[in-house]
């Protein structure tokens, strides 16, 4: 048995997850997270803003009191203490019980990501149609590719995403006679843009996907991380039957411990949690243990506003950098909450192909292609606020805005440069590697 | 959307992955855990032998003290420190450098369950087959059948997997024109036969495969559950290429923290990585942060012949009281090591048929059938050892003993009886659920 044969066997499946190799994308993160760089790259929150000696001790307690319970096997759909604490949380965004809301159909996963995995196992097969917002979240597009799903991106402006380009696709898809199987939406500061989906489209989008007999996907990290008033109430809280609707507590308390959870429609929560068992068998009945304790014991609605005044203080510093420095015809996004802001560069630069530059100037994005399926976000990136603290945003947008300046001193001169020629398509073995969020 | 349309989508995956509901399987577990039930059904280690104080203090120091490392998203492949420590366990069982072992090809799973996924995922294509011993790990099959496989057992008796079957079965589905794409074998204490492949057969297993260009997925969670002398060594540390070696640290530390880990090829370890963030985006970096300083600060070595001692304890209390209260026709392997024994029921007693009677009588266990993909195991039962203590093991049998032998006097009478006529070959959804092994 030799490598090639290996090869053989498993480069259908490499292809199909992800244009990249894993070691170009362990390079990039091995690179972005040098000391020297600032990494507007990342997607992960400001743990050191929890109580870490309070966290400690509980989780001291669930091993030394508890452990008999914690450290042993648990059942697959994890356990109803957490449950019931989830409903809770849910609740806080409006999906309750008046909307049908149970533990009974709460599924415990793996992080939002196993989340998204075990839908798309249940209920996509080669060939079908994901709708999702165009850009949206890179490990989103690789479940999808995973299951050789074509993913067809509905596009956004400020208002999130447009209810007439979904009609349209949903119409063109119909007539093509492919077989759309769900929207994938993050309707509420969303990955990549930052961007909310309106109170008024919301509806909409429901009623559209409703007439179409088109289930919705609703993917919501970051509902509760919003910068001044609410968010809009999540889709879920608006229908109770259709909407599968997935989150995790990797933004609001600690993505180590890797738990995110599923609020299914009833008539599937059994076959998610068989489908959840082949994969994983159970979920981790330590980490649910410390995230039912801490939701139980310790004050967890407190340290959301305590997130929400850190991240708000950080993106006024980005929206703040960027209005100083960026080089003129570059745009952003103003989001309401979250963690990024997605900017557009002015014409002829290439992001994708900058990031050497960017790199050796001591500053790290994700360049917009890894948040298309189909070639698109050349002249896009994403950009991170929630890590690094103000001072160094500032810094970070300062090293980028230098690097744009100088590409486009350059084409002024020379014309296209280094590969940052005219804005063209690009396919999808350009894209760059799974952001960690 | 109604509920039928989603059962119309998923129903297809359902019966793909077990043929028994997962609130049958709940129902059978509740069942069990019922504290006047003695259960002989589960696998899970008595998690009460390690000593619990210390290792709460130790999980509690990595939050206090660690907790923005271990609190926050790491890399797909696990922990460097993990994967250098997951090497020094694998010494212990012969796999270390000379055989190619190193922490740059493994590859941290969430559990034992997710390296089985992993490795199904990269490899199996519907239609494609699996050989296994008859019979195996039920989450392996769950495993397969999610992928759409088919498993084709091979036989085995008291020495494990009987070669000259293993080359039958390859020669028989070459002349079928069947794609079979690996072995995968639990060759040491086996569950749920408690089996150990000899000395002599593992290399004439790893010629045969070889020969046939045929990988071998070995699983080994039991390995170092031996009771009296040392296991043969893994078939991994015979052979440097080929073999897929699985192992977790939910029988030897805590299944409750969900580590298990894959040694790849070198060739292929990048797309598992790639695979596994897929699915999980990473493993709890907590998790591994604590079986890594379980493992490097804390006496691992003793607590395994701590457990040895137990478990050797039990299952001579098992064996003792099987000798004692089974009646005629009854007979049981002798496992040197692990967690199960696999009982053969006196000719015309079906398990599965008799599961009503046996938790009336208060006793459960596993029945046979669901360690086969094909309805062999009607008249086989397996029993665990390791978490009840000695005297709940002998009452548990004695009951066990009790209701066989009122179901053969039974049939003497009346003939078959509920169900429990001769023994006939049932279809796969007669299969249990998985157990929590």
């Amino acid at each position: 048995m030799t490598g090639t044969t290996l090869d053989d066997y498993t480069d259908r499946y490499a292809r199909r997850v992800r244009g990249m190799t894993a070691s170009e994308i362990r390079a990039l993160f091995a690179v972005a997270s040098r000391p020297e760089v600032v990494s507007l790259a990342g997607g992960a929150p400001y743990i050191a803003a929890l109580p870490l000696d309070a966290v400690g001790e509980m989780l001291g307690r669930l091993g030394s009191e508890h452990g008999v319970t914690t450290l042993q096997y648990g059942i697959g759909q994890g356990t109803l203490e957490l449950r019931e604490r989830i409903c809770e949380v849910m609740a806080l965004s409006g999906i309750d019980a008046s909307c049908g809301a149970s533990p009974e159909d709460v599924v415990v996963t793996v992080g939002g990501q196993q989340a998204l995995d075990l839908v798309a196992r249940l209920f996509l097969d080669p060939g079908d149609v994901v709708l999702a917002e165009g850009p949206t979240y890179v490990g989103a597009l690789g479940v999808f590719q995973a299951a050789q799903a074509q993913v067809v991106h509905v596009p956004m402006d400020e208002q999130g995403l447009i209810p007439e380009a979904l009609e349209a696709a949903i119409a063109d898809l119909a007539r093509a006679g492919r077989r759309v199987k769900f929207l994938y939406t993050i309707p509420t500061y969303q990955n990549p843009t930052g961007v909310t989906l309106s109170e008024e489209r919301r509806e909409r989008v429901l009623d559209i996907c409703e007439r179409a007999g088109l289930l919705v996907v609703e993917d919501d990290p970051y509902g509760q991380l919003g910068f001044e008033e609410e968010a809009p109430a999540p889709l879920r809280a608006r229908r109770r039957d259709g909407v599968f609707y997935l989150s995790t507590f990797s933004k609001t308390f600690a993505p180590g411990l890797r738990v995110g959870w599923i609020l299914a429609p009833h008539a599937v929560r059994d076959k998610l949690v068989i489908a959840s068992e082949a994969q994983i068998l159970c979920p981790s009945g330590y980490a649910q243990a410390a995230v039912a304790t801490y939701l139980g014991t310790m004050p967890w609605r407190e340290q959301l506003k305590v997130y929400r005044e850190i991240y708000r203080e950080r993106r006024d510093a980005m929206l703040g950098a960027l209005a100083d420095l960026m080089p003129a015809g570059t745009t952003w996004t103003t989001p309401g909450g979250g963690l990024f802001v997605w900017a557009t560069l002015p014409d002829g630069l290439d992001a994708k192909a900058m990031m050497p530059r960017a790199i050796a100037a001591r500053v790290a994005y994700v360049p917009g292609t890894g948040f298309y399926a189909d070639g698109t976000g050349v002249g896009n990136m994403r950009l991170n606020f929630s890590f690094p603290p103000p001072e160094r945003i500032r810094e970070g947008v300062r090293r980028l805005a230098g690097v744009m300046g100088q590409e486009i001193a350059m084409r002024k001169v020379f014309g296209a440069v280094g590969g940052s020629g005219p804005r063209r398509r690009q396919g999808a073995s350009d894209a760059p590697g799974p952001d960690l969020a």
